[in-house]
């Protein structure tokens, strides 16, 4: 699609190339993994200079595509030691893309203690010190770029303190239209490898470029509007996401008893109602937030929202249902201020809202502070900001937590901590937990959409027959849909309507003009599954690996009283294709 | 030989069982390896309940065989995640041996919070509450612990604040003839499974017992003779250790350009002479220390010694040298009263030094405190003692500490670290550190001999020519060695007599009345290290956990100007046999 931007920190070059051929089509998380199997070794240290920092937007895009601002950020991540795709929404994707550049490398490794700012834009790519930001957290930092660099045409990636600090639960912000550092590449420690790479802030600006333009005009838009009519006529993406965001979640989770409570300890959380989706809302318009608003341009779902305070003042976007959990009932805590201002504390500091939800739940069980008491969760976080000893081990994740204040019970699959779903009583998720490899991410096979929501099929939650086939499918769309730019959410309805999937590779047919069929998108996500497996493989990593923590085998969960009981046999099977 | 005492923390009983047929002539590491091997599912938690701690006093502990009172310890590590034997001089073997006791297997779990001391006395094998004992360190400990149980045919097996806390860097402390807790079972965080275990204290008395009877009486005394004979007649284990002890090493190994200095900066250190091994006799005969002692009875080589402080009182035993080289060298202190000083900390509060001098040097990379400042290393284990969140960092050893500071250069193995040779200029141990099941220890495999002391053969310690047999065999040797309770410095001797080595199988043949010959002690060894590498690879290692950090390979160390060349092939070859 267009360059490839390297960018060398060891001797401050950056340079433009040609996509290799072999890369034509591939955007995303497909640019990414395979940019970091080909080029890191896999046993590199994950914060040295031979691993490498890759940002790809979508094969979609920057074109008129709806919903495809979606970014990857790839490396070999510190906190799993595997590979790592983060995605994250926002409006750098489609700048970018726009710029001619399918994806930024930066590579090598500065000076110590020396940080730049990486400016794209129009036949100008270059580097320059960013010293004086050192230490700035991501609200003050975005208001300064804002000043140097202005706000039209631009999108800012940047990383706070806890990035700088090369802390494993670092995440990269990347603004959203109203230029607020509100979206996140969070999970892996993202965050932590930009910092080694002495990258405090990339500055993307697309004046004087175009939309990018399809090869067939007509078939493309003909896919689009195919595209956009079933996102509008599905529920899921033309109402439930739009009036209630994700958070919609936290009623329906709590309802199927996979809403795990106080450190995984319970299935359901007594404090749902005064932190759910609805009551969300209701706060919301209250106090004159916005309800449904896109976190890029181009977005036709619109599940973001902006979140006031009791004085109607900005507090932060709309929590997240990952996050609203991480921080509520995980941690007990049932406030959706306080919740939400552990979000706006993340979002600053550059943190991974679920990595520190399960961390601090870890510090709570280990007698840190009590569950439910939100300002001990508040005030952990500020000791991540100030770089403190607690504050060092908190930010480091749940494992790390769990091992240096001997916790047993720590909830995380190669090093990362588990989302907002007990895999004990939503059964087709802990198949994807255990053998993601990503480590436990909900977004690389979302079966709750299958075992909960009924969406793509039915498959008992509680049951372990078919999990495994739930899981592989989902897993490879997810990795083929991750590379389109397209939104992940887009697959409610592409799971649901087969024109809605159709549509999909239509938009890539047009764009590109080619003549993809929906066996080529299959073939195409576990094109993207093999490299990310095979980088792991070379790491070092075994089926061992892909397991969940034994508690989750062994202790039974309230309100159904199981346990997770698929067996290793069948998980070891998800990958066989 | 004799019973298996299984000591159940879930539900608080202690039965004595006979050891099973197959394992009649193990004991130590080949029978800790068994149990652990056969017993604990590989992917436990390591504090959890399903692993155990295993203690296996040596095959020949117990009888009149010379310096054949070392203790094993097993359980899976915390630290490397993999199987672990920790080896430990002091009292303890012998007289659990005496008591008939195999190996004692402490397993479960029970309840938070309560502490134990398990009693070992002829016909009485109980657990009793220990909760006074909580947050107590080893030597205010073991005063207590005098008081109650005396002193005569008594010997302790303790853990400290550390072990109780968890940390990953914890010791176990076993008392020394004068009941003093001065010899640990350091490595791999066995400190941290017994506490796990909730075990503070394990009190032994072989009162009313006999010295164990050999089958073969004239046969046993007269391999007993021979072995003795042969260790005084060799330089090393005649004048070399009993004079200076292990710390003789130290202006060696730095004229060898192997002495890592401020975290394997460089191989030498300009401070040497203020505490090589010379220095410190020197030092203790001022001040009227004792520069030869066993550390436990029936020793011939009393390598061990007492070092007082200016005033003449006691301060610690005499620091061994891989403490001098941990806390003096590698953290760039040359003073031997700070060195020694720290050591007794970690004995006290129940940490490895190894880690510990590691995870220090780590810590002072990342600027906590400045290379050379022995105050400040001083107060970071006073953090430990206090089990502040630094403290936690540094005593859950050099691995998180790295993490947490986001330091690249960590010099650990399968999360262990690295003792006193640096492996690009004596690359025999390196291919020990990579490849041990162990994790980095020099114990595991002591390449140095061959490589620096010519003993048993020669091997230029800077080519990568005939590392791996040289390691290969000192392994398999060594797996066999820590069987038989002997001391592994008997070693020097065995390696350059063949009338020594052929003693040790002949003391076990007419101890047990069986015809063991040198071959059938290499078929051991090599059984040992078979169980050991079988657990590691269903816990899920592979060859890529046989690797030395990359820096080892592409940071050349002064004064030689090498790094550490063995190709990973060859590695891969150590156990191929």
């Amino acid at each position: 699609m267009g360059n490839i931007v390297r960018v060398n920190m060891s001797n401050g070059s950056v340079k433009s190339e040609e996509l290799p051929e072999k890369w034509t089509y591939f955007g995303g998380r497909a640019l990414t993994s395979a940019i970091i199997g080909e080029e890191v070794p896999p046993l590199a240290h994950a914060l040295g200079e031979e691993n490498k920092f890759v940002i790809a937007p979508g094969a979609l895009s920057g074109s008129t595509a709806p919903i495809s601002g979606r970014l990857s950020v790839g490396c070999k991540s510190p906190l799993t030691g595997g590979i790592k795709e983060s995605n994250a929404g926002g409006q750098l994707a489609q700048i970018m893309a726009r710029l001619g550049i399918s994806a930024v490398v930066i590579e090598g490794k500065p000076e110590k203690d020396k940080l730049f700012t990486l400016i794209l834009k129009k036949d100008d790519f270059r580097l320059e010190p960013a010293d004086p930001f050192k230490n700035m957290n991501n609200y003050e930092l975005v208001e300064n770029l804002k000043k140097e660099h202005g706000e039209k045409n631009t999108a800012f990636m940047t990383i706070g303190s806890a990035g700088e600090r090369l802390l494993t639960g670092a995440s990269v912000a990347v603004t959203d239209p109203e230029m607020r550092p509100t979206r996140h590449a969070g999970r892996g420690g993202v965050g932590a490898v930009l910092g080694s790479k002495g990258i405090k802030a990339v500055v993307c600006n697309d004046a004087n470029t175009d939309m990018r333009k399809p090869a067939d005009k007509e078939a493309f838009t003909t896919a689009c509007r195919k595209f956009a009519k079933a996102l509008s006529e599905h529920p899921v993406t033309s109402e439930g996401l739009p009036t209630y965001g994700t958070n919609i979640l936290s009623n329906i989770i709590n309802e199927a008893g996979g809403f795990p409570t106080r450190n995984f300890t319970t299935g359901q959380f007594e404090g749902t109602k005064n932190i759910s989706g609805e009551k969300q809302t209701d706060l919301m318009k209250e106090r004159g937030g916005i309800i449904s608003h896109g976190c890029h341009r181009g977005c036709v779902i619109k599940c973001s929202g902006i979140y006031n305070d009791k004085e109607g003042k900005y507090l932060s976007k709309r929590a997240e249902y990952e996050t609203v959990w991480a921080f509520g009932p995980n941690c007990g805590i049932d406030d959706l201020d306080d919740i939400t201002r552990l979000d706006r504390e993340c979002d600053d500091i550059g943190l991974d809202t679920i990595e520190m939800g399960a961390a601090i739940a870890v510090a709570m069980d280990a007698g840190i502070c009590s569950f439910g008491d939100s300002k001990g969760a508040l005030k952990l976080l500020e000791e991540v900001k100030n770089g403190t000893p607690l504050g060092r081990i908190i930010g480091s994740g749940a494992l790390i937590t769990g091992q240096v204040f001997g916790v047993e019970k720590v909830p995380v699959v190669k090093g990362q901590a588990l989302p907002a779903y007990d895999p004990r009583s939503i059964k087709g998720i802990g198949v994807t937990y255990a053998t993601s490899p990503m480590g436990a991410d909900h977004t690389a096979g979302y079966s709750v959409a299958t075992n909960v929501l009924n969406i793509g099929g039915k498959a008992d939650p509680l049951s372990k027959e078919g999990q495994v086939e739930v899981s592989r499918n989902l897993q490879i769309a997810t990795a083929a849909l991750d590379s389109t730019g397209l939104c992940l959410f887009v697959a409610f309805a592409a799971l649901d309507k087969p024109e809605c999937f159709a549509a999909i590779y239509e938009m890539l047919n047009g764009f590109y003009g080619i003549n993809m069929t929906a066996d080529d998108v299959v073939a195409m996500g576990k094109e993207v599954l093999k490299t990310e497996r095979d980088f792991n493989n070379r790491a070092g990593f075994t089926k061992q690996k892909d397991r969940l923590p034994g508690f989750f085998n062994k202790v039974p969960i309230a309100p159904h009283n199981t346990v997770f009981d698929v067996p290793d046999e069948e998980l070891d099977q998800v990958f066989n294709f």
